[in-house]
């Protein structure tokens, strides 16, 4: 099988000594602290207020959360640690109800607990343990998959323009299109990367911004309205970000901000490419208007940073996504290549 | 001649009894106060830390810093005071050295003060302010002129997006982009506005909000990257923004994101329009090539209000102002009428 390392240092997530180490994104980039937690509703509440983001690492903190569920009932009868597991995949699942992955997640801990039926306490745990470092495993080994594949794309010295967060820090150790950016900064292509901030939430400099310096990639942080005009002025080869969910026909969901700058490398002729795991593909979805797109708090536009910023009675439109329709994407990189156009064909059949 | 009033109630800029009032535009959208000046130190302080900003906002806020300067003086011998309005005109001209207007109205004082050689010191000081109201109303009487232009792209509920600020309080009384859709609401065709934050100094969220806000016209606030996505929703009529610098050719520079916001109107067939004074054509400039585009502080990208949003050493890119090309432009609406393609005919003999 995979020769992939449970635990590399620099990993974001991981489990050691029966505690579940996650390094708190709301602290970024001020401070990189790790949080310690030991019980499931420590877990509960890390998920709730985003100190671990990004759906693949939303997945694997809720099944370790499992884990400390039935570790923290004790080493009485496994009924009681059974019950635990369980109390726990439910508090866990009902703390992003939206967090598509997680769910899968969940679903491989209630299986496992099912299968470890007639196990013994110390058993029980022991295969719980297991089977949420399988997900781990599982989760790294197509990120990696991912990154290698979205290396066709870029040549030595290319400049790339990003959007939000989808480096290590939302998709476990390798990330997604930040990933592939940081993985030919590994191989040594020597790319740049202009990072929108990603308003309202910040997540391109508070977060990406921190993950490029921490790998060494070169990069200047802009704010979302400049992309274009760097595209302008011919420094750019291509724009990739993440998606948080595809439809049949590749319309792609992603960040608010991101069919704008999918616009723009049009204009220039600039390809622009989506990185996500395949999971995000949804077949059920034929197209982006079968999307429904959440509005999220006014508050987050009022203010910034927690200042406000506007009138305190600002009638606001904040959408959390956009859609990119399919014929802005020259690409989409997933763990089983890269997919090309017509992505009805591709993404039903994706080969391999 | 006109029969425009030297003050209206809501005027954010007005002179009275020998004190400058001015709206301090760093406290909106919490504050509404004014600060009251009576010397041209003041005055200077004011422009400087950007209580007042917009260029023929600083033109007639600088107009009358001279007249203070003049009164400071005292009743004295008339070169004591002479002396000390050309001091002002020294220490205001250099208060913010790119400010086109600025240097208008302050030619026109100095000009005011040569012909007024012989005046004793209180006909020197009644001369000057009637140079400086008359500075504060032909500014008021272009930009009534331009908005009432504008009103021949508006019809009844039209929906449009606007960037940055470029209403009363950046042009006196009535405003340009903003002012025409102001103007609008009081003839009654019911506007409604989307409002770009324009980041990264936010002039939009504090600034154009206040203003609409205000004049009881219908908005909402979007970040900058939204504007696109509500593009695609089919919900705008046409896109209004000010400029600063026009050149020969039609190319426009304005706030930075607004070429973004031109881009993502054409790729939507919604026109785009620009709204600004004459005094913003420069046909000395050939094109947008020639419109060097000055670059400001990284921390205005990497902290808001003092807050760090970024690593506290991440390189930034930061240009003020972005080009938007003359073939993205619709048309440019100005005091002598709304000009059409080919601009570098309409600029160069604008008729009337």
């Amino acid at each position: 099988m995979s020769a992939t390392p449970l635990y590399e240092p620099g990993d974001s997530i991981y489990f050691k000594d029966d505690v579940l180490f996650l390094l708190d994104q709301t602290q970024l980039p001020s401070c990189e602290v790790f949080l310690e937690l030991d019980t499931h509703q420590q877990v509960v509440d890390a998920i709730k207020r985003l100190a671990v983001r990004g759906a693949m690492a939303i997945g694997v903190a809720g099944a370790y959360g499992v884990v400390l569920g039935a570790i923290s009932a004790g080493s009485g009868s496994p009924e009681v640690s059974r019950r635990a597991a369980r109390q726990a995949i439910g508090d866990i699942g009902a703390s992003r109800p939206t967090a598509r992955n997680l769910f899968w997640a969940l679903e491989r801990m209630e299986r496992s607990l099912e299968q470890a039926d007639d196990a013994a306490t110390t058993e029980l745990i022991e295969r719980l343990r297991a089977e949420a470092d399988a997900v781990a495993l599982e989760t790294i080994e197509t990120n990696r998959a991912l990154v290698e594949h979205g290396q066709e794309l870029l040549g030595d010295g290319v400049v790339a323009v990003t959007h939000c967060n989808s480096g290590p820090l939302a998709a476990l150790r390798y990330g997604t299109a930040v990933g592939v950016l940081i993985e030919a900064h590994r191989r040594g292509k020597k790319p740049r990367v202009y990072v929108d901030e990603t308003r309202p939430l910040l997540q391109g400099s508070r977060l990406t911004a921190w993950e490029l310096g921490h790998a060494g990639v070169s990069y200047k942080l802009i704010c979302d309205g400049m992309a274009a005009d760097v595209m302008r002025r011919g420094e750019v080869d291509l724009v990739i970000t993440g998606a948080d969910r595809i439809a049949a026909n590749g319309d792609s969901a992603n960040k608010i901000g991101t069919y704008g700058l999918a616009l723009a490398a049009r204009a220039h002729d600039i390809p622009f490419y989506i990185a996500a795991p395949f999971s995000t593909v949804d077949l059920d979805c034929q197209g982006g208007d079968d999307i429904a797109i959440e509005e999220r708090d006014p508050d987050e536009v009022r203010t910034f940073a927690g200042t406000p910023v506007a009138p305190g009675d600002a009638p606001v439109f904040n959408p959390a996504f956009d859609v990119t329709p399919a014929a802005l994407i020259a690409g989409i990189v997933t763990e089983r290549g890269v997919l090309r156009p017509p992505y009805s064909d591709s993404l039903a059949a994706p080969g391999k």
